[in-house]
This record gives structure tokens, C-alpha cells and sequence, in this order.
């Protein structure tokens, strides 16, 4: 069966970018990244692409009058590409309501937190200030409001006593490092669907919640 | 050492109340229970406390022409009573900002879903609703706000694909079971104090985070 074709959109280290390249590495997996897009030339994960042998672009977002137009050079290079799924994995760019309309249902982000909790910024400075005992990532398909839009899997990690928001971040990390890539199998198997603004995962599926008790 | 002297406040069946006996029946558990209160004379909690052999008072809010006055008798029996910390456990009555403010930090609540998530009534349905695949309970000391508070546990799990508000329902009562006498312990312990409206557990206490893979 042919894997899903993936393009990953980066700003910067792409430490989710590399949990998908690994994932996308075993050949069994059902996805495999065929172009990395990064708007910063200086991105740290476009070496990541080019050591595992991806096609990457740049489109520097400063080289367009507008977002319309950035996004537009954006969806091109996708388009070109023939990337059927969009990964956005620390790409620190609003997109315009008409690519997200454009990719709906085939666009993605990871989010860290247990959204629909603490949208936006600085979330894990923000859970210390609110004591939740649970803090997490949230994988979900990308609709006009930020960090809205169904929810395809959601990984949960301890906060512990003693947590900075350092410790909690990288606690965080390692539960992202495994959604991430558990989301694109889900959709790359045809698992997933979208209904009433709801994703819905096929129930043989292994499970879209991760609890990870030691971080 | 002395055991600390709880009330429950209840207004139905009083499954939480049932997870507390259980726990104060250990000889070691740190907390007794003096006090059961329910403003239903036909609650069945009520009869597990007599089992249960604690003593129990009925203040019907009916007889009372205000809030004010109800939650006057509230404080009266429990004081009589020597009660050191209340525990709400299902008790349908909202109890007015003297009531909160003279028992601040000796009162506390447990909310079925993972606040900041989904305050307020149908939490289940709710969550159902926004697709979230984590789920939960939250014990928090009580505030005059609803549902706000400092959070002392909290306890998370899974949301299956099948699930109905019912499934969901049981699967979280399974870990509230678990959260409130956790939660207990740890107060009862004098591992819980508040600053700037965080409730900070010792580190060296057990965690004050459940998660529930199985329910």
C-alpha cells in the first residue's frame, strides 16, 4: 500500500520533526515525509531532514508583502511536492483562514497542553500557575482559531512538586515525541474521521490517549 | 496521633462518601469521619454512614427561608460535632460566600472532570462533546467561585471511542473513588498548605497525580 505523503512545516529545532522522521523510518510505517518547509533559513531542523536524506524548502516569510502571499507560496511548494498531509511541528507562523480552509482535515499541530485547557503561549508556565496535576500535548486537526479543532490524540504527564516550567516542558516533550507520530499513523491507516467537528477514532485502533506516569 | 475529624456533606447516593468510609476503616488512615450530613432525609448515603456506624444529621434546606440561614445550621452541626475539615460528596446545595470564606481551606470538593476543563454541570456529556481522550476528576479546596479552587488531586482517564456519557461516567468514578481519599490523606497528613492560592504537596508525599490506564 502506498504511505501517506507528509510534508512537515518547521521554524526552528524540530524536535517533533525528528520524532516523525524516526517514526517514519520503519518501513512498516504507514506515512513517510516527503518535503520539510521551514520559514527561518537557519533552522536547526532542516538538518534533521537533511541527514535523513528529506527534500527541504525555504520560504522566508520576510520575502512576502503579505500572509496571503506567503501562504500562498507555502501551499505551492506543497502542492508540488504532492504532500496529501500537513505536519506542523513548531512553526511559529499563523496561517490564513484560506489555507487552513484550503488543507482542512488534512492539516495538523501539536499543541502542549491538554487542550481545550491553556491555549496559546507559555502554557507550561501557566499550568504551574493554575496547580493542575495533569498537564500533557494535544494532536489535533487545524481549523481558523488558534489551537481549536478536533482532537485526534492527547498525551498526559505527571506534574510533580518540584517541577520548573523547564522540567515540566521536557516531561511534556517525550509524551509529544510519542503523540505525535501515534496521531500521523492513525490517519495514515484510515483510522481517523471527522465528524460534527469531532475526529473519531476507529475503536479497533490501538488508543488515541497517552498516560505516561514517569514522564 | 490524632486523627483528623471530617464531615461529609451529601445530598444522594454518596458513592464518594462509600470511598471515604472505606479508607477511615484502616486503622493507619490519618482521618476519621464524625459526621455525615445530608440536606435529603432520603439519601441513600445516609444509610451506608449508619452501616458504617457514623453518626448522621439531616438539615433540610426546605426548612429554612434562605441560603443564609440553611448554611447557618450547616456550620452549627458541624462545629457541634468538632468537624476539622468537610468534605462535599455529591452535595447538590450551593453554599453561600460566609459558609465558603469561614471554612476556607478546610473545605473541600470533588469535580468530575480535569479543571480547568469543564466546570459546571454535564461535565460528561461535555467532554464527549469536544472529543477530548482525556478525562477525569479534580479534588480542589473550595472557593466561593464554582469549581475553582486550589487543586489537591487530580485523576485522568481514558476517553474510549465508544464511549457514552454512562461508560465515561463509571470510568471516572472509578478514579474519583481513588482521587478523594487521596486527597484526604494527604491534608490529613499536613502535606497540603496553600500559597497564593496553590495548594503545594510535599514532595516527599505520594503523588498527587492518578492515572488510570484501565479506568
Amino acid at each position: 500500500m502506498a504511505r501517506l505523503r507528509v510534508g512537515v512545516l518547521i521554524s526552528g529545532r524540530g524536535s517533533n520533526l525528528q520524532a516523525l522522521i524516526d517514526a517514519c523510518a520503519e518501513p512498516s510505517f504507514p506515512a513517510e515525509i516527503v518535503l520539510v518547509v521551514s520559514n527561518e533559513a537557519a533552522a536547526q531542523g532542516l538538518s534533521r531532514a537533511h541527514a535523513a536524506g528529506i527534500p527541504t524548502r525555504v520560504v522566508p516569510h520576510r520575502d512576502y508583502p503579505d500572509r496571503a502571499r506567503f501562504d500562498a507560496a507555502l501551499d505551492a511548494v506543497l502542492r508540488e511536492a504532492a504532500v496529501e498531509l500537513v505536519c506542523l511541528a513548531g512553526f511559529m507562523r499563523l496561517l490564513g483562514d484560506a489555507f487552513v480552509n484550503a488543507w482542512r482535515d488534512r492539516l495538523i499541530n501539536i499543541h502542549p497542553a491538554l487542550l481545550p485547557a491553556f491555549k496559546g503561549l507559555h502554557t507550561h508556565e501557566r499550568a504551574l500557575a493554575a496547580g493542575v496535576r495533569l498537564h500533557g500535548c494535544t494532536v489535533h486537526f487545524v481549523r481558523p482559531a488558534m489551537d481549536e479543532g478536533p482532537i485526534i490524540v492527547q498525551g498526559a504527564v505527571p506534574v510533580l512538586p518540584d517541577d520548573t516550567p523547564e522540567t515540566l516542558a521536557a516531561r511534556v516533550l517525550a509524551v509529544e515525541h510519542r503523540a505525535y507520530p501515534l496521531a500521523l499513523r492513525l490517519i495514515a491507516e484510515g483510522r481517523v474521521r471527522v465528524e460534527r467537528e469531532r475526529a473519531l477514532v476507529d475503536a479497533a485502533a490501538p488508543g488515541s490517549t497517552l498516560l505516561n506516569p514517569d514522564g
